[in-house]
């Protein structure tokens, strides 16, 4: 993947806020078969001082597309950058991944970085398949 | 957009509750290509004083719709002209927006204002498409 | 609205407990246009020493169908009476009001009267319509 | 009913988990009209020595087809019965009755009888009819 | 049940996280009957060292095919295992049984074994059938 | 049963329509194991000099409450009796049993008696239980 | 009910089309015991020489508020008079009645007065409640 | 298999009819892999002389646990054991199969073969996972 | 609106088959009172010698935004620039229009203009707001 | 792509019946813009001498993964080499694309090459995104 890609933006507000994200083609390599992998990644942050460029998020995720990854290495390696690129009072990425064997994975990393009020962070529902 | 529109009138009760306003018909354009955006937004406040006024509300949604405004930045300023309007125990203000690229954003701004009693909040549950 | 037609009878149990009401066919009419409103009226109380009929409610609802009212005053007004009727340890209501002009409107009222063990309020789900 | 119908047997485990065991065909008679009645009983626990065991809790429930009960008073008395059978930590029964004139009643009991760790009690979605 | 068939990876994380696998598929014989019971398990924890391999859980969970099982001792079984071999720092067994006589059964086991941070547990909904 | 409960009203309409009826309730015994079944019947008709009043139905359909009968048999057995009853020129009855053993069943039985336009009859989804 | 309330505009198209409208909203009284019923009209028609206008339909349709009526009767009123005043060349009216001691009733009245071409009828999907 | 599980009874109708049965509940194994598959079987039927034992169609089913079989040529199987068995009308069988990495197959076998009257065969829609 | 911005591109292949595209983004204002209305304008059509390019198709539907017009006839407009665009042996257009006083319209017009064989045209389901 | 990653087992079956396939993991790159484009491939055929092997129809739609298509060419593109792999009696695919610009496409393609028998071809319900 490319995290050069992602770009920010100056956050509006000043006051505390919430920005969900649901990027639902995610594609990937499985490091072993080489078969793909798909999923949904679903980002949620408080920004502090800066915002996701929208466009650059979904490009940045669309980098992964021919590399070999993990699911529980790669929705945190995910959540590593953004969280590096954002500095983000709080941030949450979910990688909601597709059936394999009819078995459906789905992994949740979070953190809160610095204290924030007026935010609650809404569960998230898995897709079907 | 034109807050003048926005109506308010005097709290009916003495007891602190809870007022949800959906609001399926938000459009707006963006700032840098020009192209139209959509968006619901879901208005949860406990009334002080004062009461918005359900038609009015309507059109100030309305009256948004030929300026450039980003994602972000558009649902706190909502947030901000009904919080001065209102001048509530609580706000909250969703922006849910349409699809852009298959990318789905959902902004949540909420503040309390004021103490208030016997009040939950509810969960919002975004939109599909 | 005719209040008189509530009728209770004595708490069949000594635990506390909960009961909720779904009363979908509230209608009245709007005091300014005189065009009828339609609602789903949600009732969940935990009794003190009565309960209320259940037919009784419904006649009670049915008591508004020619009365103009406000939204926000009526909902207010049936947590009223039904509190006064009741003097439960808890009462809820919530008036999930069909659209107007595409808009949505949900009006929830509570209160905790008396000290209460082992109830839970659930979260109320409003109407797609 | 007959609540000598209720078998039980050793729980099976030292560590406190939750039984969750959905009942659909719960039916008896209005004590005034005497028309038949459908409910489904819910019912959620924490056992400590013993558990209830399936086949009996349906043959109990399905003992009082021909009783005449109120909404009310027969998830009060559901509960009572299960509660001196099993001795649990935790009982909830709810009973989701089905629509009369339209208005649908939902009844749960409930109460943490002794401590216990590590377990969640989920919330209950009623029915649609 | 061959719980030899488990295998783990390193953790490639440093903070902690939630994985969630969902097996659809599960099944086992009646040990009163011999008839074949039918099961949803979901398994939902943090990892401390290890990590399961998905595979292996697949394999894991079919090798209770040919055993007969009651309910709630078969997901304590599987909830003990995978403690054993994950040590995890969080698990949750759910399982999930198909309907017998049109009843459904729901068991759940989870236990908080070392201290996290950062970590929500999501509320588990069952199968309809 | 007892079909001297049903009663007719003579049909409002000249053009020929169709009246589609949905009784959630009915219940019944097995006649060899004697347990209580369940099941949705849904009867569609043309009415030609007659229609079914709606309470009788309901009565007629609680009237098999104690009896003994096979899914086959009994939606044939309502069929039959409300065809002598109402003389239609068109009868569809449906039985959506509930599942035993997680087995699920619907009887349909239709027949068209006399010639008919302007009708089409719809397809029935049945319950997901 | 008041048919001078319905108003009529010009079709402004030469080819044949389907045009359908749900009423949500309809109330009357029941003729026997005076208590309100409810119901989605369901209105499609393929226009000849005029189109209903969409207020003056909905204002008809309030104007059965407080007229007795049964399901039957005046499903096939609403379709008389839709009929008299728009001379469609294809008219189809339902009355999909809110339930009643649980019981649900669809009255389906259309007609094709004359010939049309390039258009099918959809099937309609009745309520839940 | 074993299809002298297979018992059927007498048709207790003149009329012809539609009998459908959902079995959710079908499990075998690879023949290539030895890994187990699930599905879904959907029977439909027209009887003629004789109707199928429900406790005996799942134990049918029941008796492919342990066989090595393909989608195609098992569902075509039981097509065939269950008309020779049958003798009916009309036959309809449905394999259901659950996702084989991320890949669904559903496979329907149907005939009719003697004439009937005043049978509609409804469509299936298969499930989610 | 401005036509001028539909383009096309050759029909890739040479049998007849099916193009539904799905706009779910349509606003334009009432003629008469200047409200914004909103739709979703869903598309099927087989191609003869030419397709339309889906970025313009989504222009020429923005470039309704300041017109007034109304449900029908702008469903028919929208019909007729595609047909004389397109030259396809078979449109549908439709325009599912968002509720005004809870009121829902759609309109639909089709034609099929050249002979085909081998295509369906599916059932369109309406948006629920 | 790569067809002769397909490969064909023979028919087990005389009679004439339909297999499904839905293969959700189909994605491309857009040959204009070089972004991927996600689709679920869903192909309906009765097989004449061949049926497909599962596998191998999964890794030739993967085989697509680094192609520049467009949406209407690839899914004839597909449709050919499946019928000519195949020569099948019937065939249908349908590609149904993921949102771009919020618009969605689904392109049908089927064709009946040979006659059949007892076959009906249930009709294919789009994704939601």
């Amino acid at each position: 993947m490319d995290h050069t890609l992602l770009e920010t933006f100056g956050n509006p507000a000043e006051q505390d806020y919430l920005i969900n994200i649901e990027l639902p083609e995610f594609t990937a390599l499985c490091p072993i078969t080489g078969n793909p992998d798909f999923a949904t990644i679903n980002v949620s942050y408080i920004p502090d001082k800066f915002c996701i460029e929208l466009k650059s998020i979904k490009l940045f995720i669309n980098s992964y597309r021919n590399d070999g990854v993990f699911h529980e290495a790669v929705t945190n390696e995910i959540f590593r950058i953004l969280s590096e690129k954002l500095e983000p009072k709080f941030l949450r990425v979910i990688g909601d991944f597709s059936r394999r064997g009819n078995v459906k994975t789905v992994v949740t990393v979070k953190k809160e970085y610095k204290p924030f009020t007026n935010v609650d962070i809404p569960e998230y529902i898995p897709n079907e398949i």
